[in-house]
C-alpha cells in the first residue's frame, strides 16, 4: 500500500516539473535548464522521507561546492589561456576527482555523504569543462543551480507533506516487533520443545518461528540505513529534534545476541532430543522460563513502542532473578537444557537494566 | 592501497573523457552533448569491476528503452498538436513514471535492475518533455546515446582492464577468511577460557576474536552485494562464466550459523565460571575438541581457497564422529559446557558433508 502511495507521489512530482517544460510563460524564464530540475526530483525522489532531503541537502551542497571551486578552475585557466588553459584543467579534474573519490571511501564520510561527494565531483568537472567554451559560466551555474532548486523544493513539498513515509516510524516499529518474534520464538521453544505439547503436529509455526528470528539476526544493515535516514528527518510527530537514533541501534544489537542465542539452543534442542524421563522433570520449569522470558520481552517491546518508562521493569528483575536461582539448583541435578534458558535470562535482565537508564 | 588505485583510475577515466570537450576536433563532432559523457562517468564507475559493469550496463538499457518509448509518446503527442499534446505528455509522464517507480520497489528488480529503472524514467521523461519543443529528437536522442556509450566505453576500459579490482575475487577471500575466524574464534573459547592457561591476562585477544566472530555474523548484507556484483563479472582467472556464487551465500549461511553458536558459547562461559574441579576434568576434552574444530575449520576455508576438493573431510568426518561420542559420554557424567560443543561439531560435520557435494 505505502509503495503504491510513493509511485503516485513520484508520478505526481515529476508531473508538476514537467509543467517547467510543458507551459509557454515557465518555459521562457528557465529554459533548457528545466532538464536539471527533472533530473534533480527522478534521482532525490526516495521511499523514506529522511533519504530523500538526505539525498537533496546533499545534492545541494554538492553542486555548491563544486561549483564554486569549479568557477575558480576556469577562471584560472582562462587566465593562462592557450595549451596551458587545458592542461590546467587536465590536471585540476584530475586531483579533485581521485580526491573526492578517495573521501567517498572513508566510512563516516561514506555513511552520510557518498551523493554529496559524487555531485561535487560531477558539478566541478562539469562547470571547469565547460568554462572554457562557454563565456558566461557564472550564469549557467546560477541559472542551473536554481533549476535545481525548484527540483528539491518540489520534492521536499510531496515527500514530507503529502502521505510523508518516516524513516524512524519503521525504524521504531521494527525494533518494537522484535522483541514480539524474540518472545514468540522463545515461547515455542520452551513450550513446544521441552515443554509438554508435543512438537510434532505444530512443527509448521516453529520454523516461522525460526526464520524470524534469523531475521532478527540479519537485520542490522537495515537498522543501520534506517537510522542513518532518521537522523535526516526534521521534528515530527512523537520524534523530537535530536531524538537518539543510536540508542535503537544498541538495542537492536543486544537483541541480536538474544537472537543468536536462542537460534543456537533451537539447534541445541533439535539435535540432542532429551530422553522421556528427563523431559517430564524439566518440564515444568520450562514453560515457566519460557512464558517469563517471553512475558519479559513483550513488555519491554510495548514500552519502546508506548515510548514510556518500562516501569513494570522494577518488579519483573527480581522474578527473574528468583527464577534463575531456582533454575541454576535445578541445573546442579544434571540436565542440560536450561543453563542455555538461563543464559538467555542473564541476557533479558542486562537488557532491562539497559532500558531502565 | 586498493581505494588509492581506485581513485587514480577515477582520476584518469575523467580526465579522458573531458578531452571531448578539450580538445577541439573532438568538441566539434560531439557539441555540448560531451556533457552526457562526463556524467556517465561519474555516476557509472564504482570500486568492483562487476559494479561498474552492471551500472553501466543498467544505463544503457534504461536509456534505450526510455528513449525508444519517450520517442513514441512524443510522436503521438506532436499529431495530437496544441493542449492535446500536453495532455498527453502530461499523463504518459505520470503513468510511466508510477509504474517504473513500483517496478523498482519489486526486490528481485530492487536487486538486479533498481539503477536501470531510474535511469528509464530519467530518459522518458526528458525525452517525451523536450519532444516538445526540440524539432529533432531523434537527432538528439541518437546523440545522447553516443555520447554515453563513449563513457560507458572509457569506463569499462580502465574499470576492467588497468588493476581491476574484482568483486569475486573479494567475496572468494572474505569466505575463506571467515573460516579462519572462526577456527581462531573456538580455540580461543577452547583453549583460553576452559583449558590450562589461566584466561585473565590473554584477555585482549579473546574480545578481538569475539568480535571478528561478530562480524562474521553480521556480514550478511555485504556478502550479498558482493555476489550480485560477481554476477555480473565475466570470466576472468580462476571464476569460470556461471560460477555458482549462490553456493557462497549459502556457505555463508551456515557460517553464520557457526558464529551464533560460538557466541552463545562464548557467552555462557564468560557468565558461568566453572569451579575449578569441574574445569580440571574438562580441560583436556575441551582443548582437543577445540583444536580439531579449529583444525578442519581451516581445512574447509583452505579448501576454498585454493578451490580444491576437500579429500582430508573424508579423514576428519570419522575422527569428528569418535570424538563427538567421546564427548557424549564425557556429557553424561555431568558436565555442562561440552554439549554446545558438541554443538559445533554436529555444526561442522554438517558443513563438512555439505562441501563434499
Amino acid at each position: 500500500m505505502r509503495k503504491v502511495i510513493h509511485s503516485f507521489k513520484v508520478g505526481i512530482a515529476l508531473v508538476l516539473v514537467s509543467l517547467l517544460y510543458l507551459l509557454d510563460p515557465l518555459f521562457s524564464q528557465v529554459g533548457e535548464n528545466a532538464m536539471w530540475a527533472i533530473m534533480t526530483v527522478v534521482v532525490i525522489f526516495e521511499f523514506f522521507a529522511g533519504a530523500t532531503l538526505s539525498k537533496g541537502l546533499n545534492r545541494g551542497l554538492g553542486t555548491i561546492l563544486g561549483g564554486g571551486l569549479g568557477c575558480l578552475a576556469a577562471a584560472l585557466a582562462q587566465k593562462a589561456g592557450g595549451i596551458g588553459s587545458t592542461i590546467i584543467v587536465g590536471t585540476s579534474v584530475f586531483i579533485f576527482a581521485a580526491a573526492a573519490t578517495y573521501t567517498r571511501m572513508v566510512p563516516k564520510i561514506k555513511k552520510r555523504h557518498d551523493y554529496g561527494a559524487m555531485i561535487f565531483i560531477l558539478t566541478f568537472n562539469l562547470v571547469v569543462v565547460s568554462g572554457i567554451r562557454a563565456e558566461k559560466v557564472m550564469k549557467l551555474a546560477r541559472e542551473r543551480l536554481s533549476t535545481i532548486g525548484m527540483g528539491f523544493v518540489i520534492c521536499i513539498f510531496i515527500s514530507l507533506l503529502i502521505f510523508p513515509i518516516w524513516a524512524s516510524d519503521e525504524l521504531h516499529d521494527s525494533i518494537a516487533s522484535k522483541f514480539e518474534d524474540l518472545a514468540r520464538s522463545i515461547e515455542a521453544i520452551c513450550l513446544e520443545e521441552y515443554g509438554g505439547s508435543n512438537g510434532e503436529k505444530e512443527n509448521q509455526p516453529a520454523v516461522a518461528n525460526l526464520s524470524s528470528c534469523k531475521s532478527v539476526l540479519n537485520s542490522r544493515s537495515k537498522d543501520e540505513s534506517l537510522a542513518n535516514f532518521a537522523w535526516w528527518e526534521p521534528w515530527h510527530g512523537k520524534f523530537g529534534l535530536n531524538y537518539p537514533w543510536g540508542k535503537y541501534l544498541h538495542i537492536g544489537e543486544h537483541l541480536r545476541e538474544v537472537a543468536a542465542t536462542i537460534l543456537s539452543l533451537k539447534g541445541l534442542s533439535a539435535r540432542h532430543e532429551p530422553p522421556t524421563t528427563l523431559r517430564q522433570t524439566i518440564t515444568e520449569p520450562c514453560e515457566a522460563v519460557g512464558s517469563l522470558l517471553a512475558r519479559s520481552l513483550r513488555e519491554l517491546g510495548e514500552s519502546i513502542l508506548k515510548m514510556r518508562r518500562c516501569h513494570p521493569g522494577a518488579s519483573i528483575v527480581p522474578e527473574l532473578k528468583s527464577m534463575r536461582l531456582e533454575l541454576s539448583l535445578f541445573m546442579s541435578s544434571s540436565n542440560l537444557q536450561p543453563i542455555e534458558n538461563g543464559d538467555g535470562l542473564a541476557m533479558a535482565t542486562f537488557l532491562l537494566l539497559l532500558m531502565d537508564i
